[in-house]
Parts: structure tokens; sequence; C-alpha cells
């Protein structure tokens, strides 16, 4: 006998700007819902669960919640952990005295993984907990999905970045690196290319996780480049590998996570290092050398919001309540899938935890241009309807 | 007998998100005044003019230069040139075979340099030109100004970035340090005070080049913070120096441009040092620090100007042709005063050329809090109608 009938919900993984869309969207279709009793939060995910760290989420006014839902990074803090089945135990007997029946965990992949862990467990337990993932990345790494909320967004700012940054190497010359997140997906690198207008606008090159990277081949881009443009804008993920598949950027960290990824972000050692292998395999040709790290600005700069992206997240978050209060599943994730056809068109499905916990896709060879330092136009078409009307620009 | 009665304008230093503001003031100005006839654009500053590249700035219609006006970074191209007496005997054979009376040089303190250079050459050879500084710099240190041109916006960036970030770091935790340019003047660090909402709220310190930095002390502060607070987000401005006045980034950086600046910008050496000195001098107490530098992004990123900045900007340039058509001075650069009293007014005055050049101005004592780790209130008042109302957030 259980007659659990409320709702938690919590956040994990790296923010985004509009994670807390996704929230709202947990939060005020599980209020309009009959069924579900009490919805409570809690902070930094499971973390928050475990030490008792719970907010009532019932009791904050809509419009409060909405304002929240624009404001970006996790609202409810967030973690990077993965639970022992002992953390399970503990996480179910918690759950148990709050009377939770549904549970929500927004996040990317490690959080996705999470979820499945809890789901099995919990079905092992014989726990009468539902337990739904509703999906965030600014890495647009999950599978089953054709794009994942916070992307849109990320990509908003990356490509708004490189429009400025284009104009400010064409007044001063010279090559510039940008390095943006993306740790084994290129596809937030890739959408630096939206910022290209006309011909001859940067991003010049594109170098993604997906393709090998070498500092010759990318030294001689570079001077090919200069010899045609006069001046060079570079995009290069953080995530960028040799020939042997070691990240180019582990030669300077070595910190790593719960879930065993190396940090890569919050250090501006790659592009650095990039400057200075550029100077050097030219023997000084290219003089002018600067590098910028884009950094955490990427996932949490207020007020940047894509509007398809930040719609599309708060939807993901209605529809894994949904699904949870249907009854139809114990577990499940929401994967976005885009309609065929010429207008821009998507829907909602479930899916298994499992089809998109700890594995990542990668960016599918058609957008990758052959010679592997760009994209092609079948990404631009992708992702130009995610992240929207870029800011105008005009040039003399 | 000199029948020159053409304008010519350029643009050099450092891009900013408003300098084009100014390029329209001055166009649509001279346009509007009978007594100027051609107007030209030179290309990268006075390069331009040297090499003959060139632009009819009258042919461009209204609406692209009010879509130019709107375009972070400088449309007609910088340059960073200090003028020789024969570079400047090249460039009056130059205006002069271009009809060119009247000269405007849209740019900060080294730009201001290079007006009065070129000033005071032009005297000594008998040359009838008027030659007019135009204020621009993302740092606010021109001298006998209450602020310039492009510091709004560029403060406007880095206050929303912090927004973003202390809301990224509530959410994660540990210590975040933002690199923020300034290379004798902490202004544009201090901005990021404006980020704060509420108590609580980052940046928590706050380091300026205008206070001596010591590593230890830095630890202190942020242990301290860390006790408080259980994170810690920091504003470190790149132009810091030990005790000795020496650049705490000159270890890292050893580029010099050809106003003789040592190379800040373009490199995460300095927010990764702070990040390894941090984790040293706490003994490994503090474990999750993250370093951003925030680069040329706060000078051109699209979209997020300060509508007060912008509208100063256009003004400073139309009160230079104003008073450079005038007739009463052979020289000069516009400055913006305040007015006294509770509400913002800001007027615009002709100083002396000689008055802006080279030497900069620092924050004065009144907007650093004696820790010497912190802005005063005095700060913030002064800062905030300049950068205008701000993205609005809301924590649960």
């Amino acid at each position: 006998m259980n007659q659990s009938n409320n709702v938690l919900v919590a956040q994990s993984g790296g923010p985004s700007m509009v994670i807390n869309q996704s929230l709202a969207g947990v939060v005020l279709a599980a209020r309009a819902d009959v069924r579900a009793g009490e919805i409570y939060g809690a902070r930094h995910g499971i973390r928050g669960i475990l030490e008792g760290d719970i907010v009532d989420l019932r009791a904050i006014p809509e419009a409060t919640l909405e304002r929240v839902a624009r404001t970006p990074s996790s609202a409810l803090g967030s973690v990077r952990m993965k639970p022992t089945p002992e953390d399970c135990a503990r996480i179910f007997g918690k759950l148990r005295s709050l009377g939770v029946r549904w549970f929500f965990y927004i996040g990317g992949n490690d959080s996705a993984e999470t979820a499945d862990i809890i789901g099995r467990e919990a079905a092992r337990a014989g726990e009468e907990l539902v337990c739904f993932h509703v999906p965030k990345t600014i890495d647009n790494d999950l599978r089953e999905n054709d794009h994942t909320p916070g992307f849109g967004s990320a990509a908003r700012f990356v490509a708004s970045a490189f429009i400025g940054d284009d104009l400010d190497n064409r007044a001063l010359g010279g090559v510039k690196i940008n390095i943006v997140m993306g740790r084994h997906a290129g596809f937030l690198t890739a959408a630096s290319a939206l910022a290209r207008r006309a011909p001859g606008d940067g991003p010049h090159l594109i170098y993604l996780p997906e393709r090998p990277f070498s500092g010759r081949r990318f030294a001689d881009d570079v001077m090919r480049c200069m010899e045609k443009y006069g001046r060079c804008v570079v995009a290069v993920s953080e995530g960028i590998a040799d020939e042997r598949g070691t990240l180019v950027a582990s030669k300077f960290s070595s910190e790593r996570d719960a879930h065993g990824n190396l940090q890569l972000g919050g250090s501006g050692a790659l592009g650095d290092a990039l400057a200075d292998l550029l100077k050097r395999e030219t023997r000084g040709a290219v003089k002018r050398v600067r590098a910028d790290t884009f950094g955490y600005l990427q996932r949490s700069f207020p007020g940047i919001a894509s509007e398809t992206d930040a719609r599309e997240a708060r939807a993901v978050g209605e529809e894994a309540v949904r699904a949870a209060l249907s009854g139809k599943w114990a577990s499940g994730s929401i994967a976005i899938r885009r309609a065929p056809g010429q207008a821009y068109a998507v829907s909602y499905e479930v899916v298994p935890l499992a089809s998109v916990a700890k594995n990542t896709r990668s960016m599918p060879d058609a957008f990758i241009a052959p010679e592997g330092n760009d994209v092609t136009q079948a990404f631009i078409d992708y992702a130009r309807p995610i992240v929207g009307e870029l800011p105008p620009v005009e040039t003399i």
C-alpha cells in the first residue's frame, strides 16, 4: 500500500541558460495535474535529497517561477555526483519519508546515468518510484535527440561572440583563436559558423573533437587563411584530440570529476598553447596571435537565450510530467525529434533512460567539411532555427 | 590660399561596442554642415592615410550608417601606430592632396597622443589643419572626462557576465576567478560590482590595478569568503601589479605594441596562474577553482550596448564636428562632464589635446574600499546610470 503522490525535481551537471525553463515546466505542469500532491525541489541534485535540503515549490508564486525560468543557471543548484547502491538506498528512504512517487532529474548524459541508476535500483528494491530524466546539455550530445535544450542558447552566445570577434579581428588583424566548450561533440564549436554573413567573414577555420587535430596542419591552414584574407579567426573545441585520441588539453589539466571527466573549462591553457604553437610552427611569420577561452559565459550569460530553445526547454519539463503521471512508464527520458520537411517543427517522445545515459553522440559526418577544418551547409541549416535570428551587423 | 574644406575621419586603438556611433556622429554632423565638402574615412587609422586607403563616407546611405552605428568594433578598421615627424610630413602631403581641412581621430589616450603629435607638427609646418580627437575607451581612463564612450557598454558586458557567472558559481560552488580588461585603471573590473542585487551575491572580491596585489592576502581573502558563503566569485583586473609596481601578468607576457604597452589581452595565463596560486597558498583547502578571462568579448559583443553609452558616443562625434568647424580651435578633444545633482545629465566640453593625450587617470580613492579588495557605494552610484538597467534575475 503506497499512497505517495508527491513530486520531487532536481537539477544536475553544468548549468545552462534555459535549464530553469525545464524546472518551471515540471513544476507548473505538476501543479496543473490533480494527481500530483506536494511538489518538492532538492537543492544541488541528489545531494539535496541525501542531506534533506528540500524546497517547497508549490509555495512559489507563478510570476516568481516565470522570472526564475528566464534566469540562467540552475536555480535549485547543481551537483556532479554518481550515486552508489548505498546512496540509492538512502535516497529511497528520504523519498519515501517525503511521500515522493515521481522523481524528475534535469541534466545531461551523466544526469541521465544517475536517473538510470536510481531507476534500476528502485525497481530492484521494489520501490514504487517513477523516475524521469529531463534533457539539458549545451554540448548537444544526448543520443536519441535531434538537439537538446540549452544548446540553442549557448550556440547563440557562441555565434554572437564570433560576430563581434570577427569584426574586432577585421579592425586590428592577425590571428584570433577562440576556444569553445564541448567535451566530445563539436556542435557548439560548429555553431560559430552561424556568425558568417558574407564571404570572408570568420570563423575561417573550425576544429572539432570529431576529427584528429594536428598542430602542423593547423599552422598550414592558418597560413593559407592569412594569405587569402590577411587575417584569420579560428574556432577550436576544447575537446580536440590528436591522432591517437589523446585530448590536446590533457597536457595542461589532470583534474577529474565524479563521472571521470577531465576538467576542460575554467582554464585558458589550451588557447595559449595553440597560440604559442602557431608562432613556433610558422617561425614568427604570424605575429599577432590572440587566444580567448569563452569559458562559463557560454552557459550562463543572461539576456541572450534563444526563444526556440527556451520554449523547448519548457516543453520537455511539461512532457516529462505528462509521461510520468500517465502511469505508462516506470522510467524514461524525453527526446526532441524534428519533424521532416522545410518548416521547423519538433515533437517529443518518451525514450528509455538507458538510451541517453552515459554515452554521448558526436557530430554526424554530413555536418563536417571533408577537409576536417570546417562545417557544411547541412549543419548551418540544422542549427539556424534552433539558434534564431542573430544581431544584425553592417560593415563599410 | 587654402580652399580645402574636406573632412577626414579615422578610428584607432582597441575597438568598442559604440565606436561606430562616434563615427556616425562625425559623418552625419559633417553632412549637415554646409561648410563641409567631401567626407572621407581612412581605413586602419593613420595607416590608411599613408597608404591611400580612403573611403567616401558621403556616398553611404544614412540608413546604412545607422546600422553601422549599431555594429560593434571599428567599421573603418583600426591601428596602433605612433607617427614619427616623417610620418606626419607624409600624412600632411596626403591630406593636402585630398583637400582635407578637418581631421577627426576616434580613440583612447594613445590615439589622442597621435592626434596631438599630428596637431603640433601641423602647426609647426604651417598646415591649415584642424585636428580633433573623439574620445573612446572601454578602460574609462581618459583624463578630463567623467567617463568615456565605450566604457558603459563594456561595463554592461562585464556586469552581465558576472550576474550569470555568480548564478553558475551558486549552482556548483568553489572559487571562480574572472580576469577583466583594464591596463592601468580598474573601472571596468569595478563594474563587476553592478552584478550584485542581494546580500551574498558575487563578485565577493574585486582586485584593481590601483592597489598593490599580494598573493598571500588574495588567498586569505578567498578563504574568508569561502568560510562565509561556501563559495567565492572574484573579479581581477588584468593590470594588477605587486608592491613594487610590477605587473603580475608581466611574468607571462613580453609582447609590446607601438606605444610601448605590454600585451595583456588575448591570453588566459594570468587567470590560470592565480588559480594555481590559490590552490598552492591554501594547501589544497580550496579545491574547485576555475578561471575565465573575458578577453575581447568585452569590447565587441553585439547586441549588448548601453543605450546611454551609445547616445553619448554619438554626441561626442557630433560635438567634435561642431567645435572643429566653428573655427575657434586649431585642435582639441571633446570631454564628457557630468552635471551636479541627483538626476544623471552630461555636457560636452572642448579640452586641449595634450590634456587627454598619453597619460591616463585611475580610479579615485573614494571609489575603492579601504581594504583594497572591493569598491564603494560611491562607485556604484557613479557607474549605474552609464551602464543602464541590467537583465533581471530571480532565485529560489
